[in-house]
């Protein structure tokens, strides 16, 4: 038990703690900053660190971006210094040199941060921080440098070797349980019979990464349907009255939803490792399953077909299925990867385009985005590395052979 | 429950699973890593860091020193790279010529190793990759240089925020218990009985810092005894016959031993934070405590007497409690800081000699070191800040009354 | 962490195993109980007491109402064999004449009961066969005595020493969560937001009692506001839009519900257990708390009123608290007990009748039952005892004073 | 993980309270229980139990004895009010004349232990109360009656299904690894690395029956080996130096040792349902194990041997299993169930004699009992009820084709 009840407790433990208004240091800022990096803050610097974190969270936007031009100007690289040190590596190379050169090359501002981290449970503070700066920061060039560094360490601390996978269930606490309902962004939860609609029968499951530092806080979750045969429409997986189905009784495995949680760590990925640390827990479970597909919506698709002049509004199932499937494997960026970013993130993670699906999200967002229209793409193990590798290579995207006719089909039509 | 248990089966799940035999790639460990660096890398990273991992576990001392020398010369920085980058960001300052930079400023072995730490559970190999790195690489300046990058690494990763500090007890797992038999580095535990005797009565305390990726491996520990007044020997401290005290009867903590745990983390500092953190427990815990202690050994005594030519050996015990008092406060190195090293670390940490004893340690070891010596370093938390600054910028020395006293009779019989 | 894991495991596992509907055991169920009770019931008795426990869950009421009768009469005490037994142990006292009349004392169904209980999580199936005997055995004499059995067998399982406190709050799992919104019996929680207002914020608790063998089902809970001063309005407690205090600017913990969960555990008392000990825990865990009281429905006084021929919805504030005081002071059963059975309760516990409050309650049951009424016993720890032996030996109601001369007026009203 | 915590505070919570000596009721200690017995005993019911049970623990044996013969004799059932309340239901028959009936056969003293059982953690006493009267009660036979009520007591509170099977390994906490150590009944655990031998293997295991309210005490464990085949030799099997096997690689459970704990749940059988329940577990885990065998001693054999005339000492290994074999299967006590305690143990849980082994345990204990000779008893899953009953029934003996021809071997000779 303890050693859960220890990490909790050394998160914890400042929330109760806190400063109290006494205690707060209102002097500027960059002030406490300095403090924090000079001699004291070796042995002072919780206390410095803390005031710092309880002063920013307590500040208005203004002073936000104070604070963060702060650290963009005042404490970025001093390019004169990393010529000298680099010059001097190069002439007497050596543990001491190349120390003083990697201190140089980086930016003061990176070791403040490590600091301010230095607090149990700074680390969920830092993320809000970068999520301010992101939303402050926006067409300011200096600013933007600035997220560089925070996306940098961030991609460090979130190292997939440092996160936990966790079932979340019926059985999961309530105040992780309403963030759930609170991130999920794919497929609106209303309610908490909503939630309980998703989490408790034997064929829901979900998964989510945490960090050990945000132990309340999801990172990333993805939603999962066990069924018989690929499903063909999500209001159908989702409704309340299906039939449920025993676990062993599946064979396919559909991730129906995922969702990033932290906007503070954008550009950090986790999808990729979520799904497949998925599909091997899943397969070690339920000896059952021979098929991990995801349910997806196509949020290009109605953009696309309007701007190229195609009508998607009066065409019956099965041409819009053509359409769907041509706008996925054909359809691309100046870049050359796909228009669809659902398509880029599945692709670029290794799977296929298995099967497209007319009237399977009938919502009104779902019909606004592609006529109703979805997609599955297919999880096949031993295949993704190969993917994963022609795509990024070669741009070439794989799928099943009923898809690619279907695109054909619809090139013809179109040529 | 479930975080422990989700964190420990995700650390873990690797060691069962583990490659077979027949999964073991054969190819030159830098061509795996050249493909961990690859396009392949973002979608079969977990693999091929797990086989660069199980490779390094099983390679003899001459073929690590090929891996290392490959990582320091091959993944090196490119000055020229550097260099151009650097003006292309002066010239357009932003967030794309800043993170070529940053790119070209940081080795690829840097990026190696996070990924390397993707594979759960890996901290603990790298952890070990590194000290065999220690050991290997003395001498060698390129090897010193690539050190300087793992030691940049783990400072972030074992930053004190991702800590949690743990009572370690009677009830503790005998797995964790055994290594605290083994790590043990100031007064050697000799036995299960030996150990029980430090951890089970009342008015013993233990508590480590463990990383939430290495739970079975504590970083570092101290072990406390509670007591009535300062104690003044070590072997009375911790004789079997002693009486015991009810924990609520004691008013004074003793930190009579403190050891890291792990050779792959030298450099990497915990001291300072863990008395601090456990000074801040015990406080909250037991209302009664009012002084926090150390019983530390004076290591370096014996050997300066000696240089300097003054005899310990037939002193009485004032005589040798002046010497020793003078030692800690006027010895110094050429820097100027401490020659002790025991007192370099608790005096940078914020504390002072509080009082110096004779005949505190009778063990062979004890003798030998300080004639029997010993010396009380005092944590007294208000003052902490103010000793420590003085002690950084000026070198001075706080200390008791009766400690300087002490040794200003010992430099007038010196004089 | 092991011994929660463990425990789960334990009691979960049947669950998962189950009996597949190709193993039913279609015999009568009498046959079974019989095959359970007969020699090759000690190595097989998991199997049949699990398909004992299946088939009864899966009846319906008639069939019940014959399993329940096969127990209470052909597993019945023999009176002969009884006579038989206590006469052979008179005139032969010692350990095999004991034994030999206590087994014919205590009717074989006692022993069927406790062998089901070996199957991992039949406690709660068993709670649940005894809320059936409850419902279908009404007015039936054996089937009365055959509870008398159930009963006496429950309260030793359910023995307090076996009982384990739970705070239940926000953190706490959502399965566990939603019983108590189903539970809750005083005042009805609409939703998870009316949940989440009586469990996360600071001035808010909720402790149940569990068994470990059942442990998802609390077996009663009481909720508790912390306030400063003994608060006269449930509404004005429960208001969404109320101040949050601080958990240690409280003085005072309110009692404002308890509600028992299982109705199989009819006639087992917990709730005294409960409130002392929820007393202690959060006399340890706030010192600043003074008073411990409840905010009590006065159920029996609308009825009281109107059989009295008082009239109690034309009088204002003061003459409703006399008449409310005066009923609880002076109403009493033919027995001598007080007529209203909330008082019962708390009087028996040795609490005392501290405030009575007008406009306390002003829902639409507040204003039927008791005009708005409402009352605050108190519980004062060390004239606990003492309270309790007087009215139970001699009837003496403990009062304050306040609440004594409000009793008084309306008794002189009456004369 | 609250569960566990909530229940490990609830248990131990009152160890620390404890009763200042000031608390001390020096009171005839039957003067106690009279109080915990009457009116009072409702509400203030936890302190004198708790008062009990501290004097208790601080009684001498003479002292002890005068508090069982207060139980035996004070509280014993009152026959004439046995007769009156049996005839009045007879007469009456209902839930109320039931009740009187059911209150009057049982002795007052069966209510005394309930009550000393409210105190959170008083289990672990009562049995340790039951132990004391086991060794104080012998032949004196109103505390042999006595017994019968702790018995039947213990019975219902350590039900199977109240029991929590756990694994022993090397992670379990040290508290109970020594208790592992001091139970060992059968090859004695030397010191901790021979613990550590039979614990960190992969090729081993350990399993024990934990009661909730004792969370600290094993109340009996089985130690197991994984191997391939049949073992033959206990010293083979324990030895140091063997290979280790991994554990999938077995096909073999051998339970070699079976270790009772508490001396105060003697004649409460866990024994049967432990090995039956590690053989379900183990099954589930390891896909690979086919046989379930022990390898036990024959404890009776050198004595039976000697009585018969019989040399052991001079015969060769085949003419020793014979004789061993025909032990087993033929030799009897008067009652006519087999003569060796182990063997009706085993045979008792419906296993079959597999196997005979010579020069199997050469230690002096093994020598002296058996001439080194051991056993192997299989557990056969699907047929363990049926040799159950025949045993149960008719006496018979199930043993494999082997030992039935080894003992008729030895019955030719003989004859």
């Amino acid at each position: 038990m303890s050693l859960l009840a220890d990490l909790l407790s050394t998160v914890f433990e400042r929330r109760y703690i806190g400063l109290s208004p006494g205690d707060r240091d209102n002097r500027p800022i960059g002030e406490l900053a300095d403090e924090l990096m000079g001699t004291r803050g070796e042995v002072s610097g919780l206390v410095f660190a803390q005031k710092i974190l309880d002063r920013f969270e307590r500040m208005a936007d203004e002073e936000k971006l104070g604070f963060f031009r702060h650290l963009a100007v005042a404490m970025n690289i001093d390019p004169a210094r990393v010529r000298e040190t680099l010059e001097a590596h190069e002439q007497a190379p050596g543990k001491h040199t190349y120390r003083e050169f990697m201190v140089a090359a980086e930016p003061r501002r990176q070791e403040l941060i490590r600091r301010l981290n230095q607090v149990p449970g700074a680390t969920g503070q830092l993320v809000a921080m970068r999520s301010d700066l992101l939303r402050l920061g926006r067409g300011d060039v200096e600013l933007q440098a600035l997220d560089v560094d925070f996306r940098h360490l961030f991609a460090s601390w979130f190292n997939r070797g440092f996160l936990v996978l966790r079932p979340i269930n019926w059985e999961s606490p309530a105040h992780i349980l309403e963030k759930i309902i609170a991130y999920e962004a794919v497929h609106a939860i209303d309610s908490w019979e909503d939630l309980r609609r998703r989490l408790r029968p034997s064929d829901r499951r979900c998964f989510g990464f945490f960090h050990p530092s945000m132990p309340d806080e999801p990172l990333i979750f993805v939603e999962v349907a066990l069924t018989k045969g690929v499903p063909g429409s999500i209001q159908g997986l989702l409704s309340g009255t299906r039939a449920e189905l025993a676990s062993e009784a599946a064979n396919t495995a559909v991730f129906y939803s995922i969702s990033n949680c932290q906007p503070g760590l954008a550009g950090i990925s986790f999808g990729n490792s979520l799904i497949k640390q998925v599909v091997a827990d899943l397969s070690a479970e339920l000896a059952g399953l021979r098929t991990f597909v995801t349910l997806s919506p196509i949020p290009g698709l109605a953009g696309w077909l309007e701007k190229t002049g195609q009508d998607h509004e009066n065409v019956d199932a099965q041409r819009l299925r053509s359409l769907a499937a041509h706008y996925l494997l054909a359809a691309k960026r100046p870049d050359g990867a796909p228009l669809d970013p659902v398509a880029r993130f599945h692709l670029g993670n290794g799977a296929l385009v298995h099967a497209v699906h007319a009237d399977a999200d009938t919502s009104p967002k779902g019909r606004a985005q592609s006529g109703g229209a979805m997609v599955s793409y297919l999880y096949d193990l031993p295949k993704i590395s190969q993917n994963h590798e022609r795509f990024a290579t070669t741009g070439q995207i794989a799928a099943s052979q009923e898809v690619r006719s279907l695109s054909n089909a619809a090139a013809k039509i179109q040529a």
